[in-house]
């Protein structure tokens, strides 16, 4: 390889592939021709559940040494809407002020492909001289029901003996300039459904029926009146938001017999899954006294908060950043669920990407000269991986 | 006309005419030969409006002077539902056990008939002699939209100055036996929307959106807490049921924008529509203070309360009744509405009728027997109204 990878180039090729979630569109095939040319042992693993669809999924390895730093993402990205709306189309790549413009371009391509350069560039830098190894573990489902993604993937690298030192997730995780927030963490995720059982009637007959609403509406102040904690360490406070009521009857005349509250919380490490569950049901028996009659119903996936507390491999994320941006990072643990969740369970993991404001919009686009300073980001990383840890 | 005329059999003509609203089918016309061949002038109205089904509708006098002693009903049934279900075909008026079985047996083909046959009888044993007169006024759309009915029905009468000085409706009011009870009054009903504005956003961005539903929450107990009174001389208490609550938002990791309710208020005689309106508003307002954003909208048709104070009419009808069933009757203002809240603009109404238990129901029915006594509760109503105010 004459020079050094492109990212930008590579970022381009994959926009052009239509990998909408859950299809592949070519990316991973690029992916593995580009890693294995450049001698990445490349494994393609297509994971199946029930009821979900088939997805294909990419892992690749530089080295055979430990330490193993691995850099995650996926190709996978949500459907561009009506492509007439875009500036330019959702799948063209177009460059245009110093923009690329695409489906993807900040909602991970460009972060793939800078860290596919990162790691091609450190290949070709040091051979088998690799103090470690560098690896990618790329999914096709992390914008879909993210079942045979990234949890399966790492599950499947377990059962090989495939072992993850660190991870770098490189989800776009700057706010308002690249290199201003770095995800040291993230809040886990709850969702449940309070159903408050009435009788029906006739509002003529109000004393023959039992109103569930007015119930409802106590129980939903007994969830939502006090916060459920002040925050910790370094997580803001968990949040509990009913996000829909419903009770869907037409009629004026008639008081029905249910009514049904959907809820989300997104928690910090105070709290894991059963004492959250037994919080809220703390909360709601006291508030609904032998008074109202309510059942309460838990999905079966959460997932837990994660954090990977400041000390030396966070602080080399963070001298990366500097370097290469000039800006000391926040180290963060807000916003909504990532794979980071999967990952925690294998090995220390921090999210580093873009900035994420036009991420799932139309006219989704990134500053060209960003996704080079990524790149520089992520090899330096890398290079102060291998000197503080390699061996 | 040899004989009086038999009640039975005019209840089982009607009910075999399969009038479910908003058709006529062959009730009115039957009613008109009947009526007509006594010697009532009888006028078949057919009322339209936009958006609703035309309804054909029968007013019939006999006699020219006042005062013009009303009753008033419908022929109009709700359907059948599935007649597999039924003990006997709902149109075929099946005798059984001494109880007459069918859609209307109820409410009110044996009410149009009793009081069609007291008036057959005095007619024929007054002749012109009746001091004053007495008219029939027959809907066929008070199980429908209640629009082109009753309503449109008086005011055509008014506008040819036919005036009504009193009015029975039929409709079945005793509760458990035969005189217990008659309506002197009903409450009135107003309905309305409620929605709660927020700001869509991601449940894992809180502070980027605002949740309508804990708002909706607290205005929904500002609206139920309290009750609006603590019922009147002749009604009880005023009541508000909220009878629904909806945001129809499928996912668990969206903030909605918007809650609504939808609620119903039954209020007495303290209230008129607009007073309730502002109390509703001032609590709304009081509980929403300057963070709650709310819009409010009520709807269209509400209706009046109506009472008829006990006094001379009253006790001559309470006097009938005790005669007939040996039962005082309670005064009462309970219940949904009726036809009666449009009467009660043009004349005193109350309302006397059947034990409504099986109305509406899959195998309505009513004794043979009682279909005789209201018959001689509506004569003897009459009897004592012209001995009374006729001149």
């Amino acid at each position: 390889m004459s020079g050094s990878a492109d990212p930008v180039e590579i970022t381009r090729t994959l926009i052009r592939c239509p990998s909408v979630t859950p299809e592949e569109g070519g990316a991973l095939s690029y992916l593995e021709g580009l890693l294995g040319a450049a001698g990445f042992r490349v494994h393609r693993v297509t994971l199946t559940g029930r009821d979900t669809p088939d997805v294909e999924n990419l892992y690749a390895r530089f080295g055979t040494r430990g330490p193993n730093l691995c850099f995650a993402g996926h190709t996978d990205v949500v459907p561009p809407g009506d492509p007439a709306h875009w500036r330019f189309p959702p799948f063209e790549a177009a460059i245009h002020g110093g923009l690329l413009y695409g489906r993807g371009a900040v909602d991970m391509k460009s972060g793939v492909a800078a860290f596919t350069a990162a790691a091609l560039d450190l290949a070709a830098e040091h051979g088998d001289k690799l103090p470690g190894s560098i690896s990618l573990l790329i999914t096709g489902d992390e914008e879909g029901p993210a079942i045979n993604g990234t949890e399966k993937l790492l599950r499947w690298l377990a059962d090989r003996d495939e072992r993850l030192d660190h991870c770098v997730l490189g989800e776009p995780s700057s706010r308002a300039a690249l290199g201003d927030m770095v995800k040291i963490g993230r809040r886990g995720s709850l969702s449940g459904t309070l159903t408050v059982h009435g009788k029906q009637g006739h509002v003529g007959y109000p004393h023959l029926a039992e109103n569930p609403i007015p119930g409802m509406a106590r129980l939903i102040t007994a969830l939502t009146a006090e916060p459920l904690d002040r925050g910790s360490a370094h997580f803001q406070a968990s949040n509990l938001e009913v996000v829909s009521v419903d009770v869907g009857n037409p009629a004026f005349n008639v008081i029905p017999a249910e009514a049904k509250a959907r809820f989300n919380i997104r928690f910090n490490d105070l709290w894991m899954p059963d004492t959250l569950k037994a919080e809220v049901e703390r909360r709601l028996k006291a508030a609904a006294g032998n008074e109202v009659r309510f059942s309460l119903a838990f999905e079966e996936r959460s997932s837990d908060s994660f954090l990977t507390a400041p000390g030396d491999f966070v602080d080399l994320v963070v001298a990366a950043i500097s370097d290469a941006t000039g800006r000391t990072p926040e180290l963060s643990t807000t916003g909504g669920t990532s794979d980071a969740r999967f990952i925690k369970d294998y090995c220390p993991v921090v999210e580093f990407g873009l900035v994420g404001t036009s991420m799932h919009a139309v006219d989704e686009a990134t500053p060209v000269e960003e996704i080079h300073a990524l790149t520089r980001v992520y090899k330096d990383i890398a290079t102060r991986y291998f000197d503080a840890f390699g061996r």
